[in-house]
């Protein structure tokens, strides 16, 4: 940000008074634009056995598999958004079900939401962001083809849970690596 | 929004190419500016059995009394969050407990989020937005004058349940009131 959306001058990178963050804030309107997390919301649906995937057609992670998601919208409920993602991406119909995991991304201000949901019907194809959209067996899940950690932490976890017959929700936290 | 935070330009407000909803446009450096709900976190502090709240020292609901909440701080993570507007608005310590509901709000563009917590001591005393902190047992609670709806309905809950001594995540929408 280098620019005021409301009046178009300069911003300034400091600490309002009475708040203990710097913010951008604008000398001429004084205006605070603050930032806040975004919220990634997104499902694992779900038909006999078997989740569906889908495999990205845009960056990050270009030709790497995930379960549907993407950001909330504004006006939009949580449900709602992660069902609006998997038919953006997998002209898919699902019956969402219980909250399933919360990860905290702190390093890239990401809060991701992920529902299990119910595979409605059989009748899905890629989305214009999705190259290819497959159901997989737990033995078939490309492990070290998916797109991204937060997806990788929590499916692991839904394998493992589903085979003691008990899935139960988990928060998280994606930690930044440093090399 | 008005003008460009990337490049001080004037915005256009339409759909993107290959997009759904309409979004600000930069026609000059073709920003696109995406604007998405905020979170809202919190927590019910529980010292046996009664719950702190705080007065409100600012707008909106001067006056009114809410449980510690407040907006999502970019890299932090939820129960982060929570227990640093426990401190700011109540000057208190709290030990984060479960997950404890998920409002959705729509028509403002807010999910709030809210756990249970445990007071680690009573040496608490109103922060900058607050006029008093107090505790309430189940029957001092000021049902009345309680700031948002959003903390009246996880409040209700929250007693009916624990009066069956099950205490269980919850996701609603508050939806807006047209009259």
């Amino acid at each position: 940000m280098k620019f005021c959306s409301n009046c178009g001058g300069l911003v300034e990178w400091r600490i309002p008074e009475g708040d203990a963050l710097p913010r951008y804030i604008c000398p001429s309107c004084h205006t605070i634009h603050y930032q806040n997390p975004k919220i990634v919301v997104g499902c694992i649906p779900e038909w006999e056995d078997r989740i569906l995937l889908c495999r990205r057609a845009i960056e990050p992670r270009h030709g790497l598999w995930t379960v549907p998601s993407g950001f909330m919208e504004n006006a939009e409920t949580l449900v709602q958004g992660a069902a609006r993602e998997t038919l953006e991406e997998a002209n898919a119909r699902v019956e969402m079900g219980n909250l399933y995991a919360i990860y905290n991304i702190p390093h890239i201000n990401q809060v991701h939401v992920l529902f299990r949901a119910r595979l409605l019907d059989l009748d899905f194809s890629p989305g214009s962001e999705s190259l290819d959209v497959r159901l997989f067996a737990e033995t078939e899940i490309p492990w070290t083809e998916l797109a991204f950690r937060v997806i990788h932490e929590p499916l692991r976890r839904y394998f493992e849970e589903r085979q003691c017959g008990r899935l139960g929700f988990h928060m998280g936290t994606i930690e930044e690596i440093r090399g």
